[in-house]
């Protein structure tokens, strides 16, 4: 393990993924959570949804997918989906951030996390389908699930947060479920407008 | 999926992790870090150097064992193992930690959880001293690695930082090799005094 000098100095840079904040808090509210939290809990998602993902899916491969996909936010910082983006300026941005940080990397960890990233993004498989499922999933949890103190964009409404969430956990029935079921329960807590509301 | 109000709730009571903060501080120095974090960063380590795991070693299950192990500490604290500690204390604490979390989940995952933990304390099989191999490594980079500004614990020597590591790491040649960079780099930085300093 000649290389091993390397492989520490990316270690360090992924460090910064704990300072980069994301839309959401965490659960009591007391701060906005940081990408390395997200990442962890999303990965516990994989153990504690394991039957929501279709027979047949790679649950060890959405782990690694969703450790590889969040990295780029060192560089590219979080994307909130709320505000107007556009996917190819994400995209594009992302790409450039996976370029930029697993250059540090040596092979064949540099491919490695190269192509992880490229799978994410490019949604061709059902792990990176169920991985951006479960990660959409979780900010809905952490704002409108149990304990949960509501979203920090008070002007979200189940209408606009239903049809944006639906395109990436719709696919997936048992997530789905849950994901409607969080933004009703939002509404009835009155974390959430309803939808007639001015 | 007509259980998963008592998942929700277990992911809510798990994001106390983010509030358990450990010995060692972040990269930068600016803060402790918290398990969340901690844990995140050792499964990306599984990623980084699978090739240290010897042979056979599933680390689909190490990224598993890391995560569920880490769980119990909402509840019975990160223990320092710089302190004087009793190993007995510390298990007895994170096997009633691990009843009180895991109670609040439904089967399967209950046994599935539980087992994990287990498996991890009783430190039987290759995948699960590898991953405390891994967490045993992992603060050591934080500390004394690339930009790492040294451990709040200043009275650290090598001999004896050296000693309670090698019982986690010894048996991974490659990992065991960048231990020993680690501190000897710490010391040539003097992040670490030296064993015949006063």
């Amino acid at each position: 393990m000649t290389d091993f000098s390397e492989r520490l100095a990316f270690l360090a840079a992924t460090d910064g993924l704990k300072h980069v904040t994301r839309a959401n808090r965490i659960v009591d509210g007391s701060r906005q959570e940081n990408v390395a939290e997200h990442t962890w809990h999303v990965t516990l998602m994989t153990l504690l949804f394991a039957d929501a993902a279709p027979q047949g899916t790679n649950l060890d491969h959405v782990r690694a997918l969703l450790i590889a996909h969040d990295l780029v936010e060192i560089h590219a910082g979080d994307t909130v989906i709320w505000d107007n983006v556009s996917a190819a300026d994400v995209a594009a941005r992302e790409a450039a951030a996976a370029r930029q940080l697993f250059r540090l990397l040596p092979e064949p960890q540099r491919g490695e996390f190269t192509a992880l990233a490229e799978e994410f993004a490019a949604q061709c498989t059902i792990e990176a389908r169920f991985a951006r499922a479960l990660d959409a999933l979780h900010p809905m949890v952490m704002s409108w699930g149990p304990d949960g103190i509501g979203h920090p964009r008070l002007d979200l409404k189940p209408a606009v947060v239903l049809a944006r969430k639906h395109r990436d956990i719709g696919a997936f029935p048992q997530l789905w479920e849950i994901a409607e079921w969080l933004v009703a329960s939002a509404v009835e807590r009155n974390l959430m407008p309803a939808d007639d509301e001015a």
